[in-house]
């Protein structure tokens, strides 16, 4: 028999919660009624967070006992966590820490973090936990106008990472899709990638957004024009602030959808056609705005960290108020789908990447977009170096343009002073010089900043 | 709702294609109950033919109409096709080909060959023909060991290939064991490999040869004994001809077991605890050992082709009559595990492989093989080179050693002449410098043979 079969009804999971035909069944959901249904959710999260040793420690710590947490109102009162407290709980146990719950023999599906920061952290399902995070994902890309006509072409990586597994498995069992699984440019080569685009006639592209926008000089550089040769009217990432209208032309004016999500959560919230904002699938998931410092919800419209429970997640490795480091802010005003959720704007940065210059906060991840979108020469390849000046630190960062100018650098310096109020020293670079560094053909995310301050 | 689970029955397949328990209750098939159910599963897959045009062009063209092929009898009557066939079918109607026979809309798995010989060709399946292929896979596993306590390293390769994948489902959906993820040393670098390993207690190693020995290799130099700091006890993979006490003895004594199938077939074979060859899942695939060129049944022990007829897989892309290029032969004498299956021997080449000099056929693939087996010195390390010397072919291989000399490629040259009766120029040559050539790092199955005849 299958233990992962068995411990999976997929019928129920689809009632529970809605997949293709989210718009229409989740509209019929009131907020009140969302209300209720994350209420019951959130209690039986509760109760299997006790059964946990790293939560039952971490709880008791805080003086709570059993029974204390009523219901939403208490939520508060749970302390939260972040990635290194998951790191600490795998050092004290390793390999797996005790933050999972898994009995001995029980299915689980490990899969790790790059460890781009250090030692990959294990992210860890069961088979009820990791279908539904499929489904959520295929209720985004539905909800975006992905179906099971289109042909999928997908530049997630594969290994040890999670990020290419997820998307086959969304794409293969909740949206039917047919799925080109090519990975990153070291798992299909980048010209290989566009031939196979154009051969398949791939109408679909996900991924990040750097990568993406790679693809499409590359196409070009194989004598494949975006949106003639190759049919790709869809594109659904990660793309934060960059540049969207610039993503869009280089694929022959292609939608483009950003959704958010990390490994632990799977995804949490997705733009839809109304382009207002991503809409947070509360249904799944709690989703808290705090102030970094003082851990107290922000205003909506005002810049806060995510912190995340995922309410579906009570087989193995529960995530309750799980600090994500990533700083977003509440869209006001009612939810133009008629949807029951509320409405968050694209990553605005990480509060942990945040560099303090001179008193300014600069997110380095953000620069390419300020860039790109006020010069049409920026490609919107560059590479930040943090450096130091006697007690000051300084950026400085290296664009990549088809030509070089020493005036275009000194033009994009003065944009970036007037834009972040801060000195920042920039060098227009020619086409391709700074992917030995960023290692754009074989990373996920690109690095983006070089410090060398040490 | 999922297209994928809604064509399953996981509970009906399990009775229809036995797992974990195989061994127990396919002992209870007597042959001719087994030939009743490959008669049942066999018309049933002929009637699937008919309606794809595929093969109903190629079936007419033979002169057969439906309701000709009455049963197993009549099987030689039928044409055999192989990868040229398809790729031809491909050319015709890009990008799919029309030997596949899917439903607009209907759910389809696609992956493809490396490409390795030319255009990557399309692997396809329904979600019912997947599982039935993964299950069997679960089958071969657990008949060598492995169980839901295991964490199973996995060296297949990711991307577009199916190798990866394909570990990844069947490990998951059907064994229950925790699965690493690594792939090829592309997808984690070798060193984290074998970190990984020692981190999570790796019990189980699965891949291909090279890359499995490669990685003792690496573990050592990170002062990391297999055996002792990982705990592998079980490899299985596809070892053919190769020194199989050397990659026990490479991991600390670990158990080896061999299996055998292509992309399209899935697992055909697999050695159990007996190693008295490879039981072949005749509940599932019809194999025929056919003289290559005349197509006519060779004698039980005698060496010919793998030809496959896939009799479960009636959804999508069934495979009638494909002949592998594969060589075995048939092992004669009863089956000492109480199966109703023949047995088969572990690869011998591929007909399409061999060379022949000066009238005597050889096969590069093999010759690491024979010099591991012969000399200490040898690390399985080669490369071969075919050249040409007035009307001539002639074979020279790269041998890596630790301390290259000439006496030692002397006797090696000496060892291949005796063995194989034709002359093979030898050189030794230092670990390491084969590698840039046989790119063992990056590829699932390394280069072994240059052709520098043209």
């Amino acid at each position: 028999m299958s233990r992962y079969f068995d411990a999976l009804d997929p019928a129920e999971l689809a009632r529970n919660y809605p997949v293709t035909e989210s718009v229409g069944t989740l509209r019929a959901l009131s907020r009140a009624k969302l209300r209720a249904l994350q209420e019951a959710r959130f209690l039986r999260i509760v109760d299997r967070g006790w059964e946990i040793p790293f939560y039952r420690r971490r709880w008791t710590e805080a003086g709570l006992s059993p029974g204390d947490i009523r219901g939403l109102d208490d939520l508060a009162r749970l302390p939260t966590y972040d990635k290194s407290d998951i790191m600490a709980s795998v050092e004290a146990n390793p390999p797996f820490g005790d933050f999972h719950g898994r009995e001995p023999g029980q299915p689980m599906i490990l899969q790790t973090t790059s460890g781009t920061t250090g030692r990959p952290q294990p992210l860890l399902w069961g088979p009820k936990s990791r279908e539904v995070q499929n489904m959520l994902l295929a209720r985004l890309y539905s909800m975006q106008g992905m179906g099971p006509d289109d042909i999928v072409h997908s530049v997630y990586g594969f290994g040890m990472v999670n990020g290419g597994h997820y998307i086959r498995e969304a794409v293969h069992h909740w949206v039917g899709a047919t799925l080109l699984s090519a990975g990153t440019g070291a798992e299909t080569r980048s010209v290989q990638q566009v031939h196979l685009m154009r051969d398949f006639g791939a109408t679909v592209l996900v991924g990040f957004g750097d990568y993406i926008r790679r693809l499409a000089d590359v196409a070009r550089e194989a004598g494949l024009e975006p949106g003639r040769d190759i049919p790709v009217r869809m594109i659904s990432g990660h793309f934060g602030s960059d540049n969207r209208d610039m993503i869009s032309e280089a694929w022959g004016g292609a939608q483009v959808y950003d959704w958010y999500g990390v490994g632990d959560t799977g995804a949490i919230s997705a733009e839809g056609p109304d382009r207002s904002g991503m809409h947070i699938f509360e249904d799944a998931h709690l989703i808290e705005v705090l102030e970094p410092e003082t851990q107290r919800p922000v205003e909506d419209g005002a810049p806060g960290e995510i912190v995340c429970t995922c309410l579906y997640k009570d087989d193995i490795f529960p995530i309750i108020r799980f600090v994500t480091h990533d700083m977003t802010q509440i869209v006001p005003g009612s939810n133009p789908l008629g949807l029951p959720f509320r409405r968050m704007q694209g990553m605005l940065g990480r509060s942990d990447n945040m560099i303090k210059l001179r008193g300014i906060n600069v997110y380095p991840h953000g620069i390419g977009a300020l860039l790109t979108g006020a010069f049409a020469e920026a490609s919107g390849e560059y590479i930040c170096r943090l450096g130091r000046q006697g007690d000051d630190m300084t950026l400085s960062v290296s664009v990549e343009v088809a030509q070089p100018s020493v005036a275009l650098g000194e033009a994009m310096e003065a944009l970036l002073r007037e834009r972040l109020g801060v000195r920042i020293g920039v060098e227009t670079v020619v086409t391709g010089s700074t992917a030995a560094l960023t290692q754009i053909e074989a990373r996920q995310k690109p690095i983006r900043l070089i410090d060398e301050t040490d």
